[in-house]
């Protein structure tokens, strides 16, 4: 533990040594290009109030570790952003002209891992979160260049404009690999704990993210399609907040505040492929569908998945990310013109793969570093206040 | 009840069927065209900000239904919104030219849905929340269209840049109309408790609702006027909150939180009908006296009202509202220059009538399908966390 | 204290008169000025966003003052903004060409005061905040013009950008003069009490400035520089987390929550003065080091400064804004090519000096109205919820 908190230390001090020789590239540009430049900025940020306020908070729904989900999440941002900068501008992967999209693509990363990192809170130690971080994002570079980028020339045209695929699947499946690992049978038998307190940070957090998700889709689109595209995320958010309380109650007779917390979100994750394509009447439907699905997998699916895993996936994210992920992926076979059947099918193929496939890996390289045998809770690592 | 949660699905269905049909205008536009609809997307953004966890928030000050404060935001917001879009595209009444304004319109009903829905948290059960915003956006749209888009030719000209009175005191009024109805005798006598940690979720709600007010102001201002009427708001918001201080000191001998979270922003409502047209000194001192009688309204007026109509107005949206919005709509007599009175005191009247008469009947509709007996608990409808 | 009131009120009167015939200057501008002053508002509302709810709910740690400190926090902000207005529309000082300039100018000088108020927080009554916010904001302009307006010529072209120096660490030294009047011995002490809920709110704000700190080091840089610095200050704020976390294990044994909440924000903090000058690299190590140096003030530092002042910094601001700021403003005399040593030392020096002088002073005046013998508790000003 001391020696990989060592490593993690210089490790960045060689990221940051490296990166300040190869600095990020920069356009003049004009002025049009510069005001452009900004928006996106304004987006980057809405991005951010996403990752650490939003996913930060609606992980504090488990009451015994609320200060632990906050500071990993703090962490994990912390190590996956210098990470993608690293990538762009020292190993010389080629990186996005500008240096605002390369900061965009950095916080898409952090969203992925942060997904992934939902699926084993309470299952980790601090120090290995970052490890987390430090072994997902090179996958998650890796499944991007192959699926979106046409590297190795597997997948051209690929349609995942607010990352259904890469960002929310990837992550999901992902976290399932690592939670397959590290779940041992004493936390397979414990309790998740909230209480009215815990509730009501996470349904901040999901707001937070329902209200900047148009941002996140809208992210790198050109502006003479922002407006359209936020419409369409806000419709698709606005179906599945009205079929996740149509299903909640339903399907369990009462309704979850979990359920409202994070299906509700679910349109969002779903619209994503084709945010910008869509029209708004199937947005709306899209939303609708996926929130019905993941309500469905929380209420239904999780249960049996989780006995048939062993795998306890703390947060519920392949029910919020992971299937509604992969229905968002397929619905650009309905949706979009001229689409080419293959390559999307394909695409989504080596996702689920590639995520399965390092997600366990992974979780046996953190093994390594030590495996709890009893649930977690902050007072074990953290201070009294 | 089944009933009408199937009529939900079915018309919600319907509305994304022709919502697709229709779509949504949109110009191509020059470059400055497209940067400045991605300016007002920003404020769009911001305004979603203010509706979910702004307004949901500050709603969680009651201890007992915390959850369904929140989760109730959640539908009406994704209630108005679609039913919006749904009568610009579908209906042909006419809409905005670009998608962006549409959006930040239907944002605005949905904000004056969330107003009304204050004055009756804790008397509706769940399923009566998306039948009030069904019933209350057309009754919106019908007062927006007569006062602000001149229908019928009764007012021309009417000045209300931020809605003090189209959004404020008309959301207020209705309130108060469907309270009138659903208020039972044993809720009237029942306490609204708080303890110290929804005050301070209350608190979070209101501060989040000051920040992003400037945007709610100006979202569709010229880009030119956008600094002078932020800094308006901003001024107001500043005399409102000395003044709210002041006076609940005065008033009460002792601060009220309660006050704190809700007068403060009278500034923001008050200065909505000239937030582009007054001198900053003016909208300091409108903030300043919109403070002061909002404060005055809830120490003093509120429990004399509640006396007299016997409607329990929970969130006293009345005085935060209704008041400092009529207020606001009649100090465009004083500072806007070449004014027609006549026209801007026929608009409010329009206001008030509209929204007390059909207030009341959709009290009446939804007492149809159910009416309480005794104060709402978060554990009738929601499972243990 | 009832005089003070109304000295309150009659000068907030004036303002709003005189601010009223002056007007703010408003240049009409091409279009392309008038979109970059609104992309520059949208960074005012962000810092505003910074100003309620993240240094608002920072403070809202300790668990016996809550309450006061957002209701401190809301009245503070409210004088600080329209006295600098005054100053700049009515003395004469001769303000900057534009209303949005002025306005993150006033937003600036309310930064400043919070900063300085938190080191006071719980040692005086309510009363007393807007006469510290009416002697604060005078003295920071008296800085701001000698170190960055080359008032007297004594400072040219200090390099600061993002106010490490005339913001950060003038706030927090004057604040530092405050406390050491204000401090009584029954005070000094009373432990400072928190609990789970109220560190998951102080974390929350943590996260709102961390979000939007990029907007406050870029909001006055030109278009073609903003992507750059805000991708510098993420840099430095990911440094100084990974750095906290690290620092606090080494030093502490275990993890404080109090330094995950604000030692995470020191790099913020520091890369200020040279934030859109640093290459990223540097902005990393600058952050690491930062996170570090207050991790180390919090941990080790603290008690022994209150030890030798007998001062209680309630929220520790030397340590987060006060050292790192320091330290900020000398970075630049390694990072800036073609830096004058000279000035940057005299215009530090010149901070440190007038602040701590200024902060003495005003404590001496404050004391007048009222000193304190017992620690703050929200229920003696508050009425019960």
């Amino acid at each position: 533990m001391k020696n990989f908190r060592n490593a993690l230390l210089l490790s960045t001090l060689l990221v940051l040594a490296l990166c300040g020789i190869a600095g990020a590239g920069e356009s003049p540009g004009t002025n049009l290009t510069e005001l452009t430049d900004v928006q996106k900025y304004n987006r980057a940020i809405h991005i951010m109030a996403m990752l650490l306020v939003g996913f930060g908070f609606l992980m504090v729904f488990v009451k015994q570790y609320g200060k632990s989900a906050i500071t990993a999440t703090y962490l994990l941002v912390s190590v996956a952003i210098p990470l993608y900068f690293f990538k762009d501008n020292c190993i010389g992967c080629g990186g996005p002209e500008s240096i605002i999209d390369q900061l965009i693509l950095a916080e898409f990363a952090a969203a992925s891992l942060l997904i992934c990192a939902g699926a084993v809170l309470g299952r980790l130690k601090m120090y290995q979160y970052p490890l987390l971080g430090a072994l997902f994002v090179p996958c998650y570079c890796l499944n991007e260049w192959l699926v979106l980028n046409g590297g190795l020339g597997f997948v051209h045209k690929f349609v995942d404009t607010g990352g259904s695929i890469v960002i929310h699947a990837f992550g999901a499946i992902f976290g399932l690999g690592v939670a397959m690992t590290m779940t041992t049978s004493t936390e397979y038998t414990a309790a998740i704990e909230c209480d009215d307190t815990s509730d009501r940070y996470s349904l901040l957090g999901s707001m937070v993210l329902w209200v900047f998700w148009p941002s996140f889709c809208a992210a790198l689109v050109a502006p003479a399609d922002v407006p359209k595209t936020a419409v369409n995320v806000i419709l698709a958010l606005c179906g599945s907040t009205l079929a996740t309380y149509l299903a909640s109650v339903k399907l369990r007779g009462k309704i979850s505040a979990a359920d409202i917390a994070n299906a509700t979100l679910a349109g969002g994750v779903a619209i994503g492929s084709v945010c910008d394509l869509a029209p708004p009447g199937g947005a709306f439907l899209i939303g609708l569908l996926a929130g019905a699905l993941s309500t469905f997998g929380f209420a239904v699916i999780q249960a049996k998945i989780t006995e048939l895993t062993k795998a306890v996936d703390t947060c519920g994210v392949f029910y919020l990310h992971g299937l509604p992920g992969l229905f968002g992926g397929l619905t650009a076979l309905f949706v979009v013109n001229g689409i080419a059947p293959g390559a999307q099918l394909t695409g989504i193929a080596i996702t689920i793969v590639l995520a399965a496939v390092s997600g366990l890996l992974s979780g046996k390289i953190i093994a390594l570093s030590g495996r709890r045998t009893e649930a977690y809770l902050d007072t074990e690592e953290f201070a009294e206040g």
